[in-house]
C-alpha cells in the first residue's frame, strides 16, 4: 500500500480529509506497533534542583484561590508543553511556607502526598485533619474535600501523586471549589480515619460497606518501616517474606477490600538491602519512584543513573529498569497499574525470558 | 496568582522550563476544568458520503500485509489529524472487496465488528471461521488471531469498534502479524465458539473458567431483534421490561460473568417506537451510534441531527445527547463505559434532574 | 485417654452431662473421620417403582392448602425416618391430576423442577406462568410465589429438588401462604423470563442488577438438547468442546453472574455416547442424578447399578462413582456443590490419583 | 389432607416406606416452618462451673494421640447427646496443663481459639508457633497443621471455636494426623504471620494472591481494645464511629479481602458503654458470646440471664436477643453468618419493626 500516490489516489485522501476521515493503512505501525512506543521518555529529576526551585516559588508566588496549590509538576521531556510526568501520572512538589493554607477544592481526580522531609502541615480531608510527617503516605480521593494548612514558621515541600493526565485524557474530570480556609484547624496527631480503621486485621461494624478507594487518610511511616524491617528479619531467619531475595516490599491497601487504596493508582514502598540488585523487568503502565533514603542506581532502557534522596524518575511503558542499592535503598513507588490491571492491558517481561 | 510577571518570577519560569517541570497555578483550569471539557466534538458521518468513498478505496488500494486492513477511521473534527472518534474509541468503516482477504494478525487492542448490511465475509477469530451477516455483532477480543475473507463477487463493509485511541495514549498495545491468508476458509453458518456458547442460560462444562472478554464470537441479528421485539411486546403487555417507556434495549454481554463483552468497550442495542422521544442526559465517557434501521433525530449539545440508515455519530463525554424516533429506530451503540465504571469516573446526569 | 473410667472420671463425666458438657476426646473419630463417612448411603430409586405409587397418591390424597403438595420424598435409607436424599437434598416426585391446582406459597428453600415426561402444567412463579414440558428445568428460587396447575385431563408427575435438609438444619427457613388458586391460569408457550432473558449473550438494560438466583424460570429441553448436540459434533470435529471423551455436559447458569442458577443448588444435564465410560470420582457434597433417556450403568463404592428411564439415584459425600453409557445416555444431575464450593469445603478425587 | 386414613391410604404409606418414601404432606410445617424453629435452644453455661470442671479433667484425663485434645464442649440441651453448642458451632473449653504439649494434626474443619485469661502456651500453626495471651484471638484455617504446649508449669484454658457440626452435618470433614511433638518449641512474642501480616493497611507484595482464610495467626488484644477504645472516643466527639449508641464493635477480618476470617466462622468483639442497651433482634444463623470483662444481661427470648466474666451463652436462629451493660461490657462474639451470608439465607429483624 506504499508507494507513489496517483492523482485518484490523491483525490480520495483530500475527500476522507474533507469528510473527517483517515485511513488506517497509512497510520498502522504509528497506530498500533509490535510493543509500546511511549512518547514519554524515562527521566530523572533531581531533588537538589526542586527543592531550591520550590523554594523560590514559595518567595514569589502565592498560594490562594485560583491557582490553588502551590504545586511544580514534572514534565515529561518526550511530552512538550504538558505537565504530566507520564499519559496517566501527574507528579508535583507541593510546597506550602510557614503558616499557609492551601484553600479546600474537590475534584474526581484521585490524589495522595508522600512526604520525603518535614513535618508540621496538616492536609484537611472531608472535615478530618491528617498530620504530614516525613515518611507518610496520605490520601485524597476522588470527590472529597480538602486543603491544607502549615501550622510552622517552616516551610515544607512533598511528592503529589495525581491520576490527571489519565482524567484530563478521558474527559472525566470534575471540580468543584470549597472554603477558602480550611474547616478545621485542630492538628491532631492522628487523624479520625486512622484511630477508626489503622487497626491491622479489624474492621469497625460502622465501615462494613466495602467502598472504591481505602477510608485509611494516612499510612504511617513507623507501620511501613515495620513491615520492611520484618520482611528482611523474615528472610535473615530463612522464611518467605520478601519478593525476591535481599528485596522487601509492601503495597498500600484499601483495607475493606485488600486491593489498590484508589481505582487508579497503585503505591508501594520497596526496601532493598545494600548490594541488593533486582533484575531488569518491563511492564505496561508507567510508573514514579522517590529515593526516600540511601543511595542506588537505577537502569532505565540501559543507562544508568545514580540516585541520592529525594531524586525521582519515571518509567513509562514497557521501558526497561532495574534497581541496584549501594547502602540500604528505599523508594517510594506509585503506577498506574489498576487501570491496567481493571482492563486487563498488564504485562510483564523479565529480560532473559522469552516473551 | 495571575497578573504580570516580575522579572524574577519571569527566570523562575524560565528554569521550570529548563528543569522540564511546568507550573500547576498557570494551568488548572484548563487541566481540572468544573465539568468535562472534551477537545472532541458531537459530529455526524453520513452513510451515504462514507460508502461511496469507501468504495473508491476499494478500487484504488489495495487489501495485504503491511496496511493490513482497508479500514477508514471516523476522525474526530476537534482532534485534528488523528484517526480518532474520541480520546478512547476507534470507528472505521471495513470495505472487503470481491474475494479479496485480510491477512491475518493480533493485538492487545479489543475489536468488534458490526455489520449493517451484506453478507459472505467471514472473519477467522484464532481459527474458528465466524459468518457476518446483516445486524451480527462480532468480538475479536485483545491478543487473538483475525483474518477475513470475502467469498462473492460483491464487496461487503462494515463498522469495526476498537479501543485503540485508549491503548495507544496509555502505551498498552502490542501487535503481531500472523498468516498471510486465513488459517481456515471454511464457511460453516455458526461459528464453533457459537455451537459451544450461544445457548441461553446454559455454560458447556469445558468452559467453567471466567474469561475477561466474551468466548461468543458472534451475536446474530436473529437473537437481538427477537430481544428486542419481546421486550415492547412485554410493554404493551403491561409488564417491566424496557427501559424506559417506548425504549428497548440489550446489551451484548460476556455469559461467564455477565457483564461487558470486553474490558474496554460497552456494546449494545436500541430500539424506540415510532415517536418515542427519550430525554436528554450527559455521560462520562464516550460513544459512538450507528443507525442500523428506521430515521428519527438526535439532539447533541442542542443541535438537531435526523439521521438515516448507516449514519454515525460520537457523543464525547458530558455532552448532552436526547434521540427521537420518527418511525421503529434501530441502533447501534459502543462506548469505553467498562472502562470508567472499572476505575470508577463514571457519572450520569439527566436534564431536568439537580446535579 | 481409652480404657477403664475410674470411679472420678465417671464423676467427672456425670458432673460434665448434667452441665450439658460433652468431652471431645471420647467422640474424635466421629465426629472428624479422616474422610467424610456420610450416614447417607448411595441409593437407587426405581421409576417403574416410583411412578405407580405416585399414581396412587394421586387417587388417594387430594393436593390443597395444608399440605400444599402432592410430593413423595425420596428418603436415603442411611437417614431413617427424614425424607432427605441427602444431608442436604430435598428430591421428591410431585404428581398432579387432571385439571388439579396446587394452591401458591412462598419460602426461602430454593427449589427447581425437571420434567421426565408429559406437559400440560404451567407453574405460577411471582405471577409469571411457566409451561412445564418433557426436558425442561424450571426454577422457583427462595422467596417467590409460586403454584402449578394442570390444565388436562391427564395426570403430570415431575422431580422436585430443593434445598429443604439443609435450611431446616441451619434453621435458615421462612415459610408463607399465598393465594389458594394460581394467580394466573393463562397458558403461554414461554413465560415472561424467557421472553426478556433466554436470548444468549443479551441482557436486558432493564435487568442491570446482578441477582443472587437466575432470573430464567425455564431452561428448555430444545436448548439444553442443541448444547449437548453441538458439543458431541465438535468433539467429532476433533475441537475441544466435551468435559472428557464422549462426555457432553452443559451447566444450568445465572445469566446475570455465569454462576450457579441458586445460591445452594447446582443443576447439569450431562449426555454419555453409547460406550462411554467415565472414570470413578469422589467429590466433597452430595448429588442426585435422574436417567432421562438411555440405558446404561453407575458404580457406586464398587457396586453396579444398571439403570433405565427414569431411575434416580443419590450419591453421598465422598462416595465413589462412575459410570458407563451402554446406549446414548442422557443424566440430569443436581447437587449441593454450591455450598461446598462457597464454603470452600469442595474437594475431588479421581481414582487413580494419588490424594 | 389431614383426618382418618383408610385402608388404601395405610397401604400406600406402608408401600411408601418400603421403598424409602416419605409423603412431603404429613410433614410440611415441622419441614418448612412459617419461621425458623431451631431445635437448639438459647442457654448459658458459667465460667465459674466450667473451669473447675476442665481443671478436674487437666488432672484426670491425660492429652495426646488419639483423644487429641482436652477439650470439652458446650453441648446444647436442645441437641441431646450432641457435642453442638448450636448445629453449626462447636464451642468448647481447651485446657492444657503445665508443660504439656498437643500433638499436631489438621483438619478441614476451620478453628480459632479466643483466650479468656492466662497466657503461656503457644500454638504452633504450620510451623509457625503463636503465642496465645489474654484478650488474644487466634486462628487455624482449615487444612493447617497445628499443636499448643505449655511452656508454664501453670495450666491454661482457652475457647476453641470450629465449624464441626456444620462439616460432620455435610459431610465435608477430613483430618490427617502430624507430628506427636509440636515441630517448633520456640516462643517468640510474635508469629511470623504477624511480622508480616499485621501491619495496617499494608499488604507484602510476597503475598499478592487473596486467600480464602484470613493469613494473620493472632489478632493481639492491643489492636483490638484499642480500636474499640477509639470508637467510643470518637463517639464522644461526635463522630460516627459505633455501631449505634454506646456500642463500639469490630470484625476480625482476612486483610487479603476485607471479609470474614474463615470460610465458615464470623468473629467480633463488641464494647458496651456502662448503662447501654442495644435493642432486640433475630437473625438467621447462630452464634456463641463470652464475656470478656464486665457484668450485664441478655435477654434471650424474653429470659434475663444476668452474666459475668467468663460466661458463655448460645443464640441459636431467629432467637430474640439484647444486651443491657451494668458496667463496661466486653463480648465476644462468634457465629456462622458468612454461611448464610453466602448462602443468601441471612435475615436479621429488629423488635418492633414490621417484618
Amino acid at each position: 500500500m506504499a508507494g507513489e500516490e496517483g492523482p485518484e489516489l490523491s483525490r480520495l485522501y483530500q475527500d476522507f480529509e474533507s469528510e473527517h476521515l483517515i485511513p488506517l493503512w497509512t497510520q498502522l505501525g504509528d497506530l498500533m506497533p509490535m510493543t509500546p512506543r511511549p512518547a514519554a521518555v524515562a527521566h530523572v529529576w533531581r531533588w537538589s534542583t526542586l527543592y531550591p526551585l520550590a523554594r523560590r516559588a514559595g518567595e514569589l508566588v502565592p498560594v490562594g484561590r485560583g491557582g490553588e496549590r502551590r504545586a511544580i509538576a514534572l514534565a515529561n521531556p518526550g511530552l512538550p508543553g504538558r505537565p504530566y510526568a507520564s499519559p496517566t501520572l501527574w507528579a508535583a512538589i507541593q510546597y506550602l511556607g510557614p503558616k499557609e493554607t492551601a484553600p479546600e477544592h474537590r475534584h474526581s481526580q484521585n490524589a495522595f502526598r508522600f512526604v520525603l522531609e518535614g513535618e508540621g502541615v496538616w492536609t484537611v480531608v472531608d472535615g478530618d485533619p491528617v498530620r504530614m510527617s516525613r515518611g507518610d503516605f496520605l490520601l485524597t480521593p476522588g470527590w472529597r474535600f480538602h486543603g491544607h494548612h502549615n501550622e510552622t514558621d517552616r516551610p515544607m515541600a512533598w511528592l503529589d501523586g495525581l491520576d490527571i493526565p489519565f482524567s484530563h485524557y478521558t474527559d472525566a474530570g470534575f471540580f468543584e471549589f470549597g472554603a477558602d480556609r480550611v474547616t478545621d484547624y485542630a492538628t491532631p496527631n492522628l487523624s479520625r480515619s486512622e484511630r477508626l480503621w489503622a487497626h491491622p486485621g479489624l474492621r469497625p461494624l460502622s465501615g462494613l460497606r466495602d467502598t472504591a478507594s481505602s477510608p485509611i487518610a494516612a499510612y504511617r511511616w513507623e507501620h511501613t518501616d515495620a513491615a520492611l524491617t520484618e520482611q528482611l528479619l523474615l528472610e535473615d531467619e530463612g522464611q518467605p517474606a520478601t519478593v525476591e531475595q535481599g528485596h522487601a516490599a509492601v503495597r498500600y491497601v484499601n483495607p475493606t477490600t485488600g486491593g489498590d487504596v484508589m481505582p487508579t493508582l497503585r503505591a508501594e514502598f520497596h526496601r532493598l538491602r545494600e548490594g541488593t540488585e533486582i533484575p531488569a523487568r518491563r511492564e505496561v503502565g508507567s510508573s514514579v519512584f522517590q529515593v526516600f533514603e540511601g543511595r542506588g542506581e537505577v537502569v532505565l532502557d540501559g543507562t544508568v543513573h545514580r540516585l541520592c534522596q529525594g531524586d525521582l524518575f519515571v518509567v513509562p511503558s514497557w521501558v526497561s529498569w532495574s534497581l541496584r542499592a549501594e547502602e540500604r535503598f528505599d523508594l517510594f513507588r506509585f503506577s498506574d497499574a489498576p487501570i491496567m490491571e481493571r482492563l486487563r492491558f498488564d504485562r510483564v517481561h523479565f529480560e532473559g525470558e522469552r516473551r
